[in-house]
């Protein structure tokens, strides 16, 4: 008998576990008996109360009986179960992992500590001041830790703090009853696929497009289409002829390129799929943040039809970590939208949603959004002006006046070029990324995402002359 | 032109949004004008200013361009999308869709208040310490409303504190990179079933069962079977010959009937699980709360084989609104339980998940426990003791000393009984809830299944009193 100890938890107890698995894989055979707690004490190594206190463990687990005067017995009940081979490796148990497995594996920051200049996309902006508020909002809603499950559509107060939200800086008229919150946009698309999306139907997803995006609605099992983006957003003249169930777009601010869809656009998109019967996935993900003109209203706003499904998400405007988000649904698809999310989770947590319901309905969050906006506009600007001072000649920028990203393509690099421009960055403790990934196929020239909402004007400076200085070095090799 | 007011916001939203519906839907035509500002508000008797915003709001969104001198014309691109009729109504977009028509609609409180004496099972007790302790737990979290993505399969501190607790006291042994936060247990089920379970392959359900569960089954599109329970759990010998993928039991506790699985039919359950490559989800809701002896440890302790997937949740124990719970991975699975939660909602709440570690780690949890059960012990000694001295003759109790609730057979009463009963109970204040519901098909006689977490001590003999009263009353109609 060769007893394993797995080092988790008190002595006694590794030695129950120990004994317990020789048990329960046979090695005692039925009607056996444990070694004499003196023997075994001996042969172990270890006191003798350690195997008295396991033995006693076992009992109380009816795994084992006692009888004063005799040997502890194995019980009659505990022939071992047939046991299979360790498996660590097992062949995927059905469509969706096959489809999973396929998948690059989901990267998401972790709270890991990135470089010193980061410009990594997904990064928020913290502001101190939001912190202190959301704390107290949060200590108010702490009574909500209350003994009943909230409904599992979302809190009523919530819902409709987000309708009026909606109607003041969306341009999106919608009921409270037709707001379902959920754990983000992700949850929103994942519930929307299940919704309307049979395994093996098509869905349109813009080219380039968001990463997760597109692996939720793969795993999902839906066939994509990617459709080109130009400046004026997705191009409708494109989009197949055979009609797809489902279009994913992002109107307000295309991810990642950072386009505005236009209003001809807009309803191009409309017409193709109220004639199609299609639904529309509209992810306003930050519309919000925009620094020129008054923003368009949301697509959702024209659309008469009843084909959008309007998702939006507090991760980008308060801090990724508050996992809320909402789905307005169009009238028609208003049930199986709330059945699909309440048999997923029975709803979302109902503290946060008390304190977000406070921070709409004070208004506390249209300021920290004008805030966000002052402060987003001041990083932006600081990047481009650096960009501009050290990068004039190399770069072209792709920039829509909004959201906490901008593109820029390189003149004159190869994609070896960027592979080593990227890892010097790192080296110098300066984090870009490339935008080739979010692309099915990888652009002529190569470019990057540059988010700027994570660094402070001062560092964004610096990030722009470290660049230049690393592009200058990986150019020509001394 | 018949304009539509819909009375959301100040009245020049409402024209310009009445508005933009007439020209979206084309009643316009292309390259028409609006009517003159000062002829429009006399004819809605409103005032010029009102119809200028209303213009200006719709330039804004270019839906209309104006020139000095000459009438507002609607631009040319704004030719009506095809509009189909209001879809208030239409047919299952998915199969998925099709199926969760089918369910009886999912029931869950949603804060409404029940009546006086409200013996519904799902209500958590609550004490006022813990909302000031969990209180305390999230202000100091609140600093993990930062500005990363968490962990999307959970902050590394709760894994570890809930993978240390497992072993304290259920007798898991798991690594916490093992361990998976969910929302909670029915998101635990879905991830599962997505991850294990192809559409129209078959689960095993026990009879009576939880009925979210099996609608979270039925919506994946399960072909469910159900086997019986007796009050040693689960009837192993009655699994199907043919194997399920996916047997769904609550072993600790079973749901609803109390009975507690014996060691002998856990191990024959595991023994098939592994001859048939079935895999096991236990749901342990609420194994923490024994009132007899030392309880057995999780199911999940014996199973060398691998085959079970452990699942617990805080809903029970700490309050249901905290959409908080956890899967313990077979190693083979791991990788694809991770996936489908990480695509499914990018992961939960950083700030709740640091405060519940924080809980956890500080054994206040453990504490909170202690306390919990010793209060549940008196609220169960009440009402045991309220059902036999007013109810003796009338009924027979199915009692496993554990959990929140127990359930009552009654010896002469029919279903029709029943209905008046509970609809007589409930105009006294008192709410009863019959245990068919969780029934596949009912059983001979009726029962109840009475919830005790929700009500103090003296409450419990009250509600008990009036039971007896009512039942007295429905029986013999005077």
């Amino acid at each position: 008998m060769l007893l394993k100890f797995d080092q988790q938890g008190s002595l006694f107890e590794q030695l129950a576990r120990a004994l317990k698995r020789e048990i329960l894989e046979g090695r005692f055979g039925a009607d056996s008996h444990l070694p004499a707690t003196r023997s075994l004490a001996a042969a172990l190594g270890v006191s003798r109360n350690t195997v008295i206190a396991a033995y006693e463990l076992l009992r109380s687990e009816q795994l084992v009986a006692a009888r004063a005067g005799s040997r502890t017995r194995v019980m009659n009940n505990t022939v071992a179960p047939a046991v299979r081979a360790s498996r660590i490796s097992i062949r995927a148990q059905s469509r969706f992992s096959t489809r999973t497995r396929r998948l690059r594996s989901v990267t998401l920051s972790g709270l890991k500590a990135g470089p010193q200049y980061n410009l990594w996309y997904g990064d928020a902006l913290t502001r101190p001041q939001l912190l202190a508020s959301w704390r107290r909002k949060l200590v108010a809603a702490a009574v909500w830790a209350g003994s009943r499950y909230p409904s599992a559509i979302g809190l009523p107060s919530l819902r409709s703090a987000i309708s009026k939200y909606l109607l003041r800086r969306r341009g999106v008229s919608c009921n409270p009853d037709d707001v379902i919150i959920v754990s983000g946009t992700q949850q929103a698309l994942c519930v929307v696929a299940r919704t309307v999306l049979e395994e093996g139907q098509s869905a349109v997803i813009e080219e380039p497009h968001y990463e997760l995006a597109q692996h939720a609605l793969l795993a999902h099992g839906a066939r994509l289409t990617s459709v080109r983006v130009d400046s004026e957003g997705l191009v409708t003249a494109e989009l197949p002829l055979r009609p797809p169930r489902l279009i994913f777009v992002t109107p307000s601010h295309q991810f990642p390129s950072g386009a505005v869809l236009s209003l001809a656009r807009r309803l191009e998109l409309l017409k193709y799929a109220a004639a199609n019967d299609c639904w529309i996935f509209e992810d306003d993900y930050d519309g919000e943040f925009q620094y020129g003109n008054r923003p368009l209203p949301a697509l959702r706003s024209l659309d008469v039809g009843e084909r959008v499904i309007y998702s939006g998400s507090f991760s980008k405007t308060l801090f990724p970590g508050l996992r809320l988000g909402y789905i307005v649904c169009p009238t028609g698809l208003r049930n199986d939208l709330c059945m699909a999310k309440a048999l997923e989770d029975l709803g979302c947590s109902s503290v946060e949603q008390a304190a977000l319901a406070a921070f709409l309905e004070s208004r506390q969050y249209e300021k920290h959004l004008r805030k966000s906006l002052a402060e987003l506009r001041n990083r932006r600007e600081a990047l481009l002006d650096g960009l501009s001072r050290h990068l004039a000649g190399d770069i072209d920028i792709a920039d829509s006046s909004s959201g906490m990203h901008l593109v820029v393509w390189f003149r004159r690099l190869s994609y070896r070029g960027l592979d080593r421009l990227v890892a010097h960055a790192l080296e110098q403790g300066l984090g870009i990324y490339p935008i080739h990934p979010f692309y099915q196929s990888p652009p002529p020239r190569p470019g990057l995402i540059l988010g700027f909402a994570g660094l402070s004007p001062a560092q964004l400076h610096t990030a722009a002359a470290l660049l230049a200085g690393c592009l200058n070095k990986c150019r020509r090799p001394d």
